[in-house]
């Protein structure tokens, strides 16, 4: 029963008033000072505590500023094309180069091309030199007791050349904020750690400490504590005492054993718990014994975005630092993304210029994604209060990606296949400039987004069921209005996926059928569904004789990976993913997996690449080592 | 006669020109694959050499993504409000919390929140659970074999999450390029060395080495070379054997002891001698043993320009890294800028926003002001063949600081006084978002910057012969047609600076005259300089009987310094100044510095925050510690 007495509830404070409440709290704290002495030469990226003034200057003696000789002005005077004047070494001059000290009697510079040689001992000058000319005066670069940099300025490489120039060998300047990193969570190992099942790896402290280390923090990371209440609060008092900011991830959210919010009340004060973002609701933000704690929820994404939202801008603070604005660029949105009017909701986005236009893809909006932050080229917040923002709207986007890269990059949206991967690390190997980006919507989907000039290719594998032909068909009927080609592809494998050594003993699409298989289908509009389906109207199997054919998966690997995890017996896909997961695979049939491009993307630089990536001998060698492929003349272009 | 024999003549080779060249020689080279296995923990920044494939799916077991209880979901069919189900403890569902295995024989999850328990036995639910819901199945975020970075790909704090996720532990990484720094000259001492006249710090060692640490490379300086070419050969070998890509400081050029050029000769390949750029010219570009080698001037901001333009694009190209693209701007430029048609000419300017527009001013353009890039918010590029760009014309301008911080800066154009550090300080720690940017170009520069709309505020001490007053007759009669205030500012002594202990007895104005003594002045325009010619004008003193009269310099502290050492005697400045430099100070008059500001700033969050700090306790102190100063209102606004 103690299970349901548990429950207290998190409030959904916006994300602004819960800014404003905790560093107002905050703020009360006497503003911390810490400073250091270091030395320059250890400077590069660190904040000044105080203004830093030249202590000599520089240059530090009068120098002649030419290769030349240095004179007595006034027995110059006089000199010019018809008069010459001789004159006399060590007496009316020296030799000098540039650099060297100037000093009585001689106060100004000629240079070495004005200078007509008559012996060892003298020279003839055909023009007067006004005094000090070509020589630097002490101080032309720097005046001693001038300020070199002001307080609270990033010292950059050309700030440390100056500070050395002016004499400076130490500065003062913002001791690096201490961030106590507190990972917690009975179930959570190493990345070292032998993974069991229910275990999670700690990613989250690596992640953390990057973070720390990029908005120039320093970390320090405790041992794992288990969910148990008091072991996390002796680790918080003593990370408390041993740092400037606190973090503790996980645990920070309502449940049974979520014991941040709890451990802050008794120990100090909880300013907001519970924050109206999505993801990251489940924040914790306190103090103790006058220190800022963030109780951080365990997703890795809401992980990314709570650090973010208040740790970073505390790191920022404690140093003394300003933080950069984010790069900011509007684009169109290519499909409507649904929010709830609850939260503040950050969708990560692919970005793709097609066709001049900037085009957003929302990506997997799960909280657990990494990867969604991972392959995001930048984030969109969709506010509080906004049910959702329609496909074609203009949205703001937040970059996380340079958008010289954005750019350069080839925008696939459609089927997936491995080869996608593949191509993507050939075109970037050979043209590091351009890179390719895959979205997985399924065959039909990528035709759709070909509707919309959203994509520059989109890999489809469509079976015309009356002709029996691949692809041509498709894309006259739902493209017909577009100047359309296509870009032949392979030929590919697909069949049943079923575990190493069959022990279901499946042999075709007939055994699908009964209680005892369960299957894993594919979302409908992928080839593979449709290949599928095609099959079973053939042999007249109806659809709701198969366990599992509403479980819906969007890639071969995550079909793959459903049956070599157990929780499905047998998928449709194709060989290679089979192979790559070491599982068994009985044949189905072949089918040609093509690209769809608009034609006038064949003349842009990046899809001829694509095309001649496409025809390499190293590319079906590749293929070869997958299996499953057969190739006839990838890479020619059939226009439609 | 030596001297004049060992004339070599630079080439004069245009910068795209000679990249072109450098990089085509370069690229004969096997292309370097250097390779390195690290932790994922070490890998932030570095660039991956190769995709790297997830070992392991995440999660890698199927995964509760609610607190809740397990169910088997075939038993939860027929579950409505009019017919709930009871469920029995281990036998139909478990407990189960977030993160948690579920597995066989469950096969859905319940939240919490839809669960009546009945007693600690049973529970009843009234909705079916749909096979899979609210699971997280294996590699929902990642699956095994699925790529998680892509080659050459700079690894983030995000990316080291999902690696590890991905169960990868270690990745290949590009190995850093590593550069070799060689630093040359007989007349180069450490910073730490004492000072001696003709000895040169070696600053820019330091600063070479802190960019090539912000471009992802490692150095390895050495030892300073003296002028001597087989030492400097010798050094060069063992770099060249020790590292990537090796530089060789100062020596560049074509003169007497300038070796590097002849060096690379006789054990290399030398491609280009001389660069159509200023400053920067004497580059020497070579190739030795198979090593890119850079022969860099010794000015600093030659030596800046020069490892920007050759040195930083090797590294990024070593380490397969991509350079980000500089932002640029456009703003006006606020004086003309003549330029050389021989060069592409690279002139450092600071940049203010005034009144919506952002004005571009050009810094001293010499080749040996370190302070030119210290100070500067950007670089211009003036092409070859352009002879120069007059005021008010738009120029693109590479930036070299957050627009931000340009946007929320106080510019100041007008004459010189130690205060202005002193507010730009104060205003900065007190609000860290604003900065204040002084140009000097003297009082009347000052009032004709406000004429040009390109500064706020314009600080000037300006005497009027005829009434005997400061600066309000000025304004009104070249400012007339503009809305304009003055603020008042502080009262202060000029007085004539002289060697402490005033070895040349010099009591008055009257002691300028005469051969052995050595006068420093200040530039036309400024007020000092008006000053003294109102005094000299007063007692009928004509200036040419005053020696030096001609040397003219832009600050107090320049002429300060001049004195200080020993290259005049005596120069008429404020006592703060005199101060500052140890020297003796002999009163002259009393004066009022002001600033001259439009009507339309005094409503600027900025401009109010500059007279509030006029106005603070602490601004009188400050005076007070510097001596030579009076205040009786600062901060008072005038309207003219």
């Amino acid at each position: 029963m103690e299970k349901f007495q548990r429950k207290i509830y998190l409030s959904n404070v916006e994300l602004k008033e819960a800014k404003e409440m905790f560093f107002k709290e905050l703020g009360k704290l006497e503003q911390r000072k810490a400073l250091e002495v270091i030395k320059v030469y250890d400077a590069l990226d660190r904040i000044t505590a105080k203004p830093v003034f030249a202590k000599i200057s520089s240059p530090h003696f009068n120098a002649s500023a030419m290769d030349g000789i240095g004179v007595k002005s006034e027995v110059t005077y006089g000199a010019d094309e018809s008069s010459p004047k001789k004159l006399i070494l060590n007496e009316d001059f020296i030799y000098i180069d540039t650099g060297d000290v100037i000093e009585e009697p001689y106060d100004a510079v000629i240079m070495i091309e004005d200078v007509i040689p008559i012996d060892d001992e003298s020279v003839e000058i055909i023009k007067a030199a006004s005094p000090w000319q070509h020589i630097r005066p002490v101080g032309e670069d720097i005046v001693a007791s001038e300020m070199i940099v002001p307080a609270y300025h990033r010292i950059r490489p050309v700030d440390m050349g100056a500070l050395l120039c002016g004499g400076i060998l130490e500065v003062e300047v913002m001791k690096r904020a201490s961030i106590g990193i507190i990972p917690t969570g009975t179930e959570i190992i190493e990345p070292e750690d032998e993974i069991a099942p229910g275990k999670i790896i700690d990613s989250n402290s690596t992640m953390f400490e990057a973070m720390v280390k990029t908005y120039g923090g320093v970390s320090r990371k405790y041992e794992a504590a288990p969910d148990d209440y008091r072991m996390i609060k002796n680790v918080i008092l003593k990370a408390v005492q041993e740092n400037d900011i606190v973090i503790v991830n996980a645990g920070s959210s309502a449940g049974r054993e979520d014991y941040t919010g709890k451990i802050i009340e008794e120990i100090g004060k909880l300013i907001v718990h519970g924050v109206a973002i999505k993801p990251g609701k489940p924040a914790v933000l306190g103090k103790v014994k006058g220190k800022p704690i963030i109780g951080i929820p365990g997703y890795p994404v809401s992980a990314y975005i709570v650090f973010e939202a208040f740790v970073k801008p505390l790191i920022y603070k404690y140093n003394n630092n300003r933080e950069v604005e984010k790069r900011c660029v509007e684009a169109v949105l290519s499909k409507r993304i649904m929010s709830s009017l609850k939260h503040l909701e950050y969708v990560r986005i692919k970005l793709g210029k097609v066709a001049e236009k900037l085009i957003a893809t929302p990506l997997n909006r799960g909280a657990g994604i990494t990867m969604s932050l991972v392959r995001a080229d930048g984030i969109v917040r969709i506010p509080k209060n906004v049910e959702g923002i329609e496909a074609g709207e203009r949205i703001n986007v937040e970059l996380l990606k340079e958008l010289e890269i954005i750019n350069n990059t080839i925008v696939s949206i459609g089927s997936h296949d491995m080869i996608m991967d593949i191509l993507s690390n050939m075109i970037h190997e050979k043209y590091p400039i351009n890179s390719l980006s895959s979205a997985h919507v399924g065959s039909l989907g990528g035709i759709m987004a070909m509707v919309r000039d959203e994509a520059h290719i989109a890999p489809i594998h469509l079976l015309d069921e009356k002709s029996g032909t691949y692809n041509v068909t498709y894309v006259k009927r739902y493209l017909k209005n577009k100047d359309i080609s296509l870009i032949k592809g392979v030929k590919r494998l697909q069949g049943l996926m079923v575990k190493k050594g069959n022990p279901r003993n499946i042999r075709s699409i007939e055994d699908l059928i009964g209680e005892d298989i369960v299957f894993v289908n594919r979302q409908k509009g992928s080839g593979t569904r449709i290949l599928l389906d095609f099959k079973l109207n053939e042999l007249g199997i109806d659809s709701r004789e198969i366990r599992g054919y509403a479980r819906e998966m969007t890639t071969h690997m995550t079909v793959a990976s459903a049956v070599l995890s157990g929780t499905a017996d047998v998928g449709l896909g194709i060989q290679s993913a089979a192979k790559a997961m070491g599982l068994d695979f009985i044949a189905v049939g072949e089918e040609e997996y093509d690209f769809v491009v608009s034609s006038e993307f064949l003349e842009d630089e990046k899809i001829k690449r694509f095309i001649e990536i496409l025809k390499t001998e190293e590319f079906s060698k590749k293929l070869f080592e997958l299996g499953g492929y057969k190739i006839e003349e990838p890479g020619r272009i059939i226009s439609l």
